[in-house]
């Protein structure tokens, strides 16, 4: 659920009074753009990179932020000091709007919610995640839409195969998972895939690192290649890196959290907790 | 603009304030099916098989109807009945629903909105339409799912074109129109696209004429096939049977509406306008 008050159009609501018109193109068409940021101890993580790919997003799509970066923020601010919790997740929704014919644009809704995280809760590590591999392809990868049209209709198949997550290939070609990326460590090499996917804020960051008798990379990797690794982990804002138990049935490792995992993992910490 | 009712889970609203929560999975993650039929005279056309592939893209897609079909007729007729407008489409909306995680299925919002339709301003014949091919496979094209996202976004490209609509192919093989499906007239047979594509019921009416001297049959072709086609037109609830006089710049035939599209045309014209 989301906090007490949720921003439309840069007016507050109480949650209950939240609502949109039902000719909203993304109700319509499902057409819309977003981005997800945590806020640990009122501070909002990553905040540029966010924006960055946020108003990217929306140009990809056509679509008019009423918002500039400055009062973006603002509105941001004020929705965190409202709400008066210190720990939680933001998400910026931006829709196509009310449309005359129910199929052009129109002037694009501004939603901005936020939601309580309990980060150690989300980050309790007593086993590695379980993934199940699906042949998808996202449309539009590089754009963060709101299409999940297929990874909220795999529920009830994740659940059959006793996965935690899915995690998509392009015919054989390892892309992603619906809200997260995926690296794995293959012999000295900690490698994400390249093409086809949307390239997450944390995944960012964990290219950036340095890790002691690493290298890390982006190139694309087959379903095949997944039986010479040693460590997999996904990475998402609120997961940070998070290990991967076993994927299609087939333990990875020890099943445990790997060195390099924990190092990154860490790391990560490290960025988000440091004073700004 | 929807007429002046709106019916939102079997309740009617003011267009104005027929509204819906924003934590919808709609709005959050595109998840949604449709359908829409058209009324002429006070009589829904084609209900049973617009309601057949409903219920169908609800099951699917894993959303429960809060109403049966006869509720639903209900509801329609009462819609109808209450906005007095004569000749309308009438969509039924069916969203993912409230979720409590932004991710999850809620219990689904079942939203019932009709539109003034003036039919003979859609069929005026003074052109064909214009089609321009874009390289797009539909996730799911078999459900009527609200993932329109890129059609959408194709209104610039389409207008940069001079097209009217766009001519999916997915690599190379021949699809559909993103709200109509495609056909053509090769030598003696009238085909449509078998694979890959929504079933539209003005299709399957058409599948079923029987034309003098020409064989109807579903058949996948490529765009390279294009060139020795006849006549082209597309199919839908709106537009019947509708001339395509040109795709990517080449002219289709000579360009004016082909004695197998009249045909048709006619044909179904006759259909809908029959006493039920």
């Amino acid at each position: 659920m989301a906090a007490k008050y949720v921003s439309i159009n840069n007016q507050l609501f109480l949650e209950e009074d939240a609502k949109i018109g039902v000719s909203d193109l993304a109700m319509h068409r499902g057409y819309g753009i977003f981005d997800y940021l945590k806020v640990i101890d009122n501070r909002p993580i990553f905040i540029e990179d966010h924006f960055n790919r946020f108003y990217n997003s929306a140009r990809e799509m056509y679509l008019e932020v009423m918002l500039d970066r400055a009062q973006l923020r603002k509105a941001v601010n004020e929705l965190i000091e409202k709400n008066g919790i210190a720990t939680s997740g933001i998400k910026l929704l931006l829709t196509g709007g009310y449309s005359e014919d129910g199929y052009k644009l129109g002037k694009p809704n501004l939603i901005i919610s936020q939601y309580p995280l309990n980060l150690q809760e989300e980050n309790k590590l007593d086993t590695g995640m379980k993934l199940v591999t699906y042949d998808h392809q996202r449309q539009l990868p590089h754009i963060k839409t709101i299409d999940y049209l297929m990874a909220v209709r795999l529920h009830p198949f994740m659940n059959e195969k006793g996965a935690n997550d899915v995690l998509y290939h392009n015919t054989g070609v390892i892309t992603e998972c619906p809200r997260a990326n995926f690296f794995v460590v293959i012999d000295k090499d900690i490698i994400t895939p390249k093409s086809n996917i949307l390239r997450g804020i944390t995944r960012s960051k964990v290219l950036n690192f340095k890790i002691s008798g690493y290298t890390i990379a982006e190139e694309d990797f087959s379903i095949d290649d997944l039986s010479g690794i040693k460590e997999a982990f996904i990475t998402s804002t609120t997961q940070y890196a998070y290990p991967v138990a076993a994927i299609d049935g087939r333990i990875v490792g020890d099943g445990k959290i790997g060195p390099v995992t924990k190092q990154i993992r860490e790391l990560l910490f490290k960025l988000t907790h440091a004073p700004h």
